[in-house]
């Protein structure tokens, strides 16, 4: 199923809710939650029980009449990020020179996430500090049950769904101050959608097609396959000495073909639309004001 | 004014207060703020207006009869945490050759806290992935108005108050990760009190000796006025790009004298007591088990 959050244009309000078959979509109060419960409440209170939602036989509203949000759109942490986890992309990355080289273990950091961006709102380019604004599509994980201490073996069991996720990057303040968290902080950096896909649907480990597209052309191709570190080891990883909540968004990493990876780079610029789209998920366009 | 999260003796239950004189705790019902408010929703809430706490007549309990807990604890994002921030911590870093040398911009990271541990509290030592537990005694800003774009010289303005932070590090997975996030954010690892010492009381740029002891003998000895980038400048810094909200929690940098710099290290122990202290604000001790 997709669990999405959107503008009803029934009720004119936000709303999360759910779509079975991507034609309908019905709000959690259908489906028999407690008026108001927000979809951070519902993933903790499904704790991936996902035989505990089942498709009304009449109701809900047609998933193209509504104004999609981001599925998250108050993040309860900053968004975990993985650096450097595609090889193509170390690749590119050491070419460029612009960031220190991988190391062998993983490297976190996070994104300060006021408000995910929705599919089709705008990135703030920044561009009185940024000269270098860059994109990462990336496949979000979504935690579905707080996690310690979790084996790479029972790590699928933890995970809600996945989503289509943008790392947008202020390359400059990245690299200048060393620590990336400021650089791929700014409000507006984090673009997530169109909707969270649940495990049940696609597995704890899928294999799927990942793409991006500045203003139509292509730009990033690989698959979720290619990852050096696998959703299941970087839960095993991180949750050694942190409890990972429910609702907790990890950003998997990038493909090459970043704006960084060509020479001369090719950054974004006002008015560039960036397309992310993963097979099987969806897709996210939005906009650089 | 302190504003301080405790378990009231007289309820039995958890409770934000303030205390005018260090002697007394009033609840913030006593004061007048509604049933259930907790200290995010009343620091927005006051949005820097100190005036409108005023000590009641009669009423409260004995300070010292109440536990004490972390006063913010749990974080509505990450805490927002500068790297390198006093020149002699900058020096010892670059003996222990440990990390990489600091760059002349702020180096911002992030520590996820679920829970900050209180006062008394026990510190976590992670001794199954973590060799090198170190401390580093902080001056933590809490923001009282949301801020974007503040220029230095109105900075003091957002500030709600200051407190004391241990920003508890396993240097191994520090240095391991090259992102500093991972070692940073354990369970646990961040202990902060006694309370929150408001701006009304000490200013904007407060110049307060800064202290460590473990087990009773001195480690860290500095003077907050001794930041390389002040506070004033790193919500500035930080404001033009993210918008930070009322309640976010910056942890301003430690002064030499954690493990880490002396020669051999001296790293924390299961046992240990690590006592951070300001003046004018309080001590926080806590022991690692």
């Amino acid at each position: 199923m997709k669990v999405l959050s959107y503008l009803s244009r029934r009720s004119g309000k936000a709303a999360t809710g759910v779509s079975f078959d991507g034609e309908r979509v019905f709000s959690l109060e259908e489906l028999g939650w407690p008026q108001g419960t927000d979809v951070l409440s519902f993933i903790r209170d499904l704790g991936c029980d996902f035989t505990r939602v089942q498709a009304p036989a009449a109701g809900g509203e047609a998933l193209r009449d509504v104004e999609l949000l981001a599925p998250i759109p108050h993040p309860a942490n900053n968004v975990i990020c993985i650096g450097l986890n595609y090889r193509d992309h170390v690749e590119e990355s050491d070419r460029a020179g612009i960031l220190e080289p991988a190391k062998a273990e993983a490297a976190y950091f996070t994104k300060h996430v006021n408000e995910a961006i929705r599919p089709g709102g705008a990135i703030d380019g920044h561009f009185d500090i940024c000269d270098s604004l860059d994109y990462e599509c990336e496949l979000a994980v979504i935690l579905g049950r707080d996690a310690y201490q979790v084996s790479r073996e029972e790590a699928g069991d933890f995970i809600f769904g996945f989503s289509v996720a943008n790392d947008v990057t202020a390359r400059n303040i990245q690299k200048g101050r060393g620590q990336w968290f400021f650089g791929k902080s700014l409000d507006s950096f984090f673009p997530m959608g169109p909707w969270i896909v649940t495990r049940d649907e696609l597995g704890a480990a899928p294999d799927l097609a990942i793409r991006s597209f500045v203003n139509g052309e292509p730009r990033q191709n690989s698959r979720t396959s290619c990852l050096i570190h696998s959703v299941a080891e970087i839960i095993e990883d991180l949750s050694r000495g942190i409890t990972l909540r429910a609702g907790t968004i990890i950003a998997t990493g990038t493909p090459s073909g970043v704006g960084m990876g060509f020479d001369p780079p090719r950054y974004l610029r006002s008015g560039d639309r960036v397309r992310c789209e993963i097979e099987g998920i969806g897709a996210l366009e939005n906009s650089v004001r």
